[in-house]
């Protein structure tokens, strides 16, 4: 069992302390903008997880909350302020946001280097760019890579570091393309030497590939999709669904699953993520250490710069 | 056999007539910069090649030649330059380039809408964006899609569609994971909704998966590594190779061949691209396409502004 819960834990003490080193040596304690707008419950309970996160690591966290109508040059000129502000770090904006909102000009507005969530398009390039991944660069440790990798994709490869899933040469099949998650979950296990095969739903004869893989990730939104029959057995799955599914013996009516059937897969993988308490929680994990790293960076660059000519 | 030549020589008399038809209804002439740097006898020959092509179908070419000993600042001016002409629809830059250049500094100065070699981060994120390829939005056909693919793998697209090669819920391999060719092909023929998987140098087994694939596509440089013995009967080959290989029957010593062996590979495919008057003829065609889609879009753009306040 791959525990995302007890992962994110060990990783959020090491966060601590590299926040406290920061703070002793360079002076800065990281900061996080998190924008909020609308009333979805999701989207609220969200990030409320991901503020008390920060506030445990150390983190400062900056909330602004807006009613759905707020306008896009609202929104714009916040993000410009937030962007010129030198207590922020990260600049984070709560998906999704209200349709009258453009959400790729939004996105695209916050400077690359504090978009934690790794969605503007100088972040995502970096993923298709195999010149940043040589040798020795790593994009899971701290300060050697100058970009932001999205927070659940490098979460699932944090995952394999963690419990020394080797990913070099073995055959991974990614199932799901999204923007979010299946496309630069490939190219990290790419990155990483596996060889990927990005399947969907148009993919034909979806078992017979996921029969061959080492490992899977599963991407989908389609509960309980991925069925113990189809795994090669000893296959190491990650499951990054996330569906409700009605349950009348849970209390609410319904209870949380992923895009993998786990009873069924549990018996014949070698280690599986559960969900809840699989990649969920590395998602946020992944943000503060975003978070961290770009202050890092930020710091090292300003230190690095010759004294402004009145100082 | 999937003709390289007939089919560039086919799109170049479609791209003639849509600037002829381009210059009578927007009154606009497309135009390509080329900057060549240094005394290659190689890269001389492509820019010669470029500038002819353009010369058949009514591209104005402006030619920039530097000395190898160009600094960095005056290369950066000349694209600032070109960026502002309005007569300079697109800037190709014909790498190798000095190494005392920082390549993708000179790369990320273009600007995006002139990046007709679609290398910009701006462009390279969009083919990892699958929003951007929704159903009637062909990156392939004219102006409907609102940036540039790369020219090598935008032509081996082009190639499978010109000869009715379906993508869709085929088995697709690439092999090789270049920024260049590999990870662009793999992301547009999983576009057309191929599953799509990348091979390279550390997959083990990679007969086997070669194998299973309906198409595929070679682009990892070693000259003749695919045998016909490792296809699947009645695949389609791609192969993007370019290895010269002593052949002392020549005059020259040597002689041009792909990463494909041809000879036994004609007898297992359905249809396969030789080399050369494969894949190479296609990439010129489609710099060309898009310096003429973006000259007409740029056109379109402009032609919807309002006429300035003095006008």
């Amino acid at each position: 069992m791959i525990d995302g819960n007890a992962t994110s834990a060990q990783i959020r003490v090491e966060l601590k302390a590299a926040v406290e080193e920061m703070q002793a040596t360079l002076g800065v304690t990281p900061g996080l903008a998190v924008i909020l707008i609308g009333e979805r419950r999701d989207s609220a309970t969200y990030v409320r997880a991901k503020k008390k996160a920060c506030a445990e690591v150390g983190i400062a966290s900056f909330g602004f909350d807006y009613p759905a109508t707020i306008t896009q040059e609202e929104l714009i000129a916040k993000i410009d302020e937030l962007n010129a502000d030198p207590l922020v770090n990260g600049i984070l904006v709560q998906l999704p946001i209200p349709p009258h909102i453009d959400e790729a000009a939004v996105l695209h507005r916050i400077l690359p280097e504090k978009d934690v969530d790794g969605l503007h398009p100088l972040n995502v390039a970096q993923l298709a760019n195999t010149k940043t991944h040589a040798p020795g660069r790593s994009a899971w440790s701290f300060d050697t890579i100058g970009f932001h990798v999205s927070c659940t994709p490098q979460g699932c490869i944090e995952l394999l570091d963690r419990y020394g899933v080797s990913m070099e040469g073995k055959n991974a099949v990614v199932l799901g393309r999204s923007n979010i998650v299946g496309i630069p979950v490939a190219l990290l296990l790419m990155q990483r030497n596996a060889t990927v095969t990005i399947a969907h739903s148009r993919t034909k004869d979806i078992e017979k590939v996921v029969g061959a893989a080492d490992i899977v990730v599963a991407a989908v939104g389609r509960a309980e999709m991925v069925k113990g029959s189809w795994l090669k057995p000893g296959a190491v799955v990650i499951d990054v669904g996330i569906n409700s599914v009605d349950d009348a013996t849970k209390k609410t009516g319904y209870r949380l699953v992923g895009d993998v059937h786990f009873e069924s897969c549990k018996e014949v993988a070698s280690q599986i993520t559960p969900v809840p308490g699989g990649v969920g929680p590395m998602t946020i994990a992944m943000l503060l250490r975003n978070t961290v790293n770009g202050t890092r960076r930020s710091a090292l660059a300003k230190a690095a710069l010759p004294p402004p000519p009145n100082a």
